[in-house]
């Protein structure tokens, strides 16, 4: 029986699973970034980077994933001539200046010191004034693309990233033959062949398959610089992911410990990974990524305009459907940054003391903006706050209001779609904190009224990638009937049911943060 | 030359202070209480007190204070029978039922399981229903007394802390033959004689020297049980502090380690014997006494209407006055709350990395409302917030701008007494903050754009105590004498002006601060 590898890059790490044909998983592995998230100073470099940065090294994604491949092999067992194909997901949009061959600019001598040159995280927020810019001139331009993106585009975008290195470094942006998202570069290094996934150009680089990128006559109204990118620095195939990219070269089958010439899956962006990786092979159900930030994917057979959602892509997600997507840019990384407040070194107590709390955390309120709101106001520079505070309450008070608003920020998503006419009527939540929080999946499910399924798989979107490498090598002949192999195990899900009692504390807190989020909007 | 005793009793803690009549500190002792704040059980007893409950043992008055006055003697090396004077200042309204003896219901076989019988804490904020009721209906009823008050009757003072009592356990109120303030009742201890402080009575009990205490006509409205109060159980003569409210009794003498037959000021509040203390003898100086709360404290020869201060009682600080009070509702309580937040065990980092940041905090701010707001909005119920927070920010960022926005409050107090028409044009800082945290009082002068002079007294309450009992004794003809004498001592104060630059970022903060009071009053 074949395996298939499924790496899923993640901002810390790269986790690499070996499955085999009927999702049964026999080995992972994972590996930290030897930089990690760059957002002090350059490597090499001791001057400070400007706020709001947040870059990575570029090497640090091919050794860590070799490292992790060799491991997850040797942990699963696995001959590695078995191995018969490789799918990968990648943040998004993460993405980097690179010259005609894929040589990253940051590796150039010339531009070693220049933070424009580097890799921009998802997470850089640098961009913000460019982000204004593109968002009032495409608005007074009605450009038809934006209704795509629920009005907006997004400050963590492709665009705002491009512009903002051609305003600060011109240099960088004109020494760039291509504008590449990291996780097709990477399979670019795997093949050796430049192919581009549908899934972050669309989500993330406002392409789709019947318009292309935005118009030319836009691009020159927000810079003369920007003219001819479609047809220059983003030029290149668009595949959609499943679809095979290339074969793995001999050089980097030899890195990985694997064979040359394995099929190797277009790219996708790691959440959407999760949909496939979760089991959800058809419409009306939300798949609910959760990590450092969440993402929350729906298919529907119906388009919809729906203000605030950070993008519609046909087969942006699964064939035959218009992948919705959505998100909240703050969770596993909110709780973490309330846990260092804290001065905690884990949450083993924080988790204990807040699950004691009633509904409400006896009063503290919360806005989770701690790195602004993606859907429904997509607006980075936005901020979180608490509210409520007497000297009674304590960091799990905190923590608690934090979930509960998270959950609130889940629900006001919810209603958008439903709201915009789209049916949801199913929650599968799936990630890193699922497994590691019960108490936030159950908190989700009581401020949403809804059972929420967790799939035993902690493995979601690596899952998922695995299936994209799976289909890559047509092994399967269609995307669902690959779901239903790899993903649909017998294995039983975890599922939690609302609390009885729950919902009128649950609909007051959610007209609470409501509340909140509209006066803190208009103040501060 | 004569020593003499000022004893100053604060919520966790007393202070003994012995002094010479040129106010030479010669000794100094603290001593905890043994039941420290009583606001989880009742000693003996397992059962959960109520929220928002805070109690003390009146035993512990008597054993610390006795503690720390022998200590206090023993580092000075002074004979006891040099001690000539007495005085003594106390948390206020810190109250309690007692018997016609004096003997605390709380002490009592019958009665020593119920909350209400014991000391109630001026921090005690249970009494909020009660609390509302009476503004309610002196509103309706167009009190006179109301005007003294800044329109409002506070969480925190007398009759809402007899109300609570007679509506949730009458059989309490029945027994007891008289409230009275837990300072009045330590003097009375100490000397054998009930005596009420004008001053006390005067901020905390509705009284004044022109008018008594409220009417029987308003106190029947308010409940049938209150009629005849003023002459009842509030009965006893009133006595301002620096007059002897008698001598002290041979058992006392003994158990303190004094001779009998000393001279015994009647008490005073603790923040209001900062003015003295800190050697404030005339008008226009706001006397800032900042500890667990603040009080602020101003002279001025003028009797102006108020709304939002706390209190205006004629020569009810100095004699010649009218002396105006205000206060923040948590300040060394708000940043001991953060620093238990952050699970630190001292502020020796936090003070450090918050003196490292820019005015500003790097955009958190605060409403440092964590105990209620006093001074202007007189409101128990509000809470505190923080807003501005981005996953970058760490405890000294929320540390910084908590003391914003106690500079930010305490600014809105002065914009209020000189809207009102009242001069304030010297500032002191006393109490125990000053000296702990003088980043504090740097943000306090930065955002007031004012020189803030700090004593180099750290016993600004206790020695305006000992000043008190030396009056009491007879020592100087007047208070500005002994002020004179005792309290405007040689040695250098220390003088905090504000940064040069800071005058623009403190008007932003202030506006900001005043836009979130604003915003989160009207919403949560």
């Amino acid at each position: 029986m074949p395996f298939f590898l499924g790496l899923d890059f993640g901002t810390e790490s790269v986790r690499a699973l070996i499955v085999d044909s009927r999702g049964r998983e026999h080995g992972v592995a994972i590996s930290k970034y030897r930089h990690g998230v760059i957002d002090r100073n350059l490597p090499g470099y001791d001057t400070p980077l400007p706020p709001r940065h947040a870059h990575q090294h570029p090497l640090d994604w091919i050794d860590s994933a070799a490292r992790a491949t060799r491991a997850a092999i040797r942990n699963a067992g696995a001959e590695p001539r078995h191995i018969a194909g490789i799918g990968s997901d990648f943040t998004s949009c993460t993405m980097l200046p690179v010259k005609a061959d894929g040589t990253p600019l940051c590796l150039l001598r010339e531009s070693s010191s220049e933070p424009q040159a580097w890799p921009k995280l998802w997470k850089h927020h640098a961009a913000q004034a460019q982000t204004d810019r593109l968002n009032r001139i495409a608005r007074e331009r009605r450009e038809p693309f934006l209704k795509r993106y629920g009005g907006i585009i997004g400050l963590e975008w492709l665009l705002p990233k491009i512009l903002e290195t051609l305003e600060l470094a011109p240099r960088i942006h004109h020494a760039a033959d291509l504008w590449i998202e990291a996780g097709d570069w990477f399979v670019w290094q795997l093949t050796g062949t430049l192919a581009r996934s549908t899934c972050q150009a669309g989500y993330k680089g406002l392409w789709s398959a019947a318009d292309g990128y935005p118009g030319d006559d836009f691009l020159r109204a927000i810079h003369p610089g920007l003219a001819n990118l479609a047809a220059g620095k983003l030029s290149g195939p668009l595949i959609p992911p499943g679809h095979p990219a290339g074969a793995l070269t001999p050089a980097m089958a030899k890195k990985f410990g694997l064979p040359a010439g394995v099929a190797v899956s277009a790219s996708i962006i790691d959440a959407h990974a999760g949909v496939p990786g979760s089991g959800a092979a058809g419409s009306g159900t939300l798949v609910m990524v959760m990590g450092t930030s969440s993402c929350h994917m729906l298919n529907s057979p119906e388009e919809r305009d729906i203000p605030g959602i950070a993008g519609v892509v046909k087969d942006g997600i699964l064939p035959g459907f218009h992948g919705y997507e959505t998100g909240q840019a703050a969770v596993g990384d909110a709780f973490d940054w309330l846990r260092r407040l804290a001065g905690r070194r884990d949450f083993t107590a924080l988790d204990e003391e807040a699950a004691a709390l009633p509904p409400g955390a006896d009063g503290v309120r919360c806005l989770d903006w701690l790195n602004g709101c993606r859907t429904p106001l997509m607006d980075g520079s936005l901020h979180g706050a608490f509210t409520g505070l007497s000297l009674h309450h304590g960091p799990a008070h905190l923590y608690r209001a934090l979930m509960e608003a998270s959950a609130c920020g889940l629900r006001w998503i919810v209603e958008l779609l439903r709201d915009g006419g789209l049916a949801v009527n199913r929650f599968i939540a799936t990630g890193g904190l699922p497994h590691h929080n019960p108490l936030l999946v159950q908190i989700y499910a009581d401020i949403l009224g809804q059972p929420i399924v967790v799939p035993p798989t902690k493995q979601g979107p690596a899952l998922g990638s695995a299936i994209l490498g799976a289909l890559a090598a047509g092994a399967f002949p269609s995307a669902s009937t690959a779901i239903a192999a790899m993903a649909l195990q017998k294995r039983a899900a975890t599922i939690f049911k609302p609390t009885p009692k729950s919902r009128r504390s649950s609909d007051n807190l959610y007209t609470d943060y409501r509340r909140l989020a509209q006066n803190l909007r208009s103040s501060i």
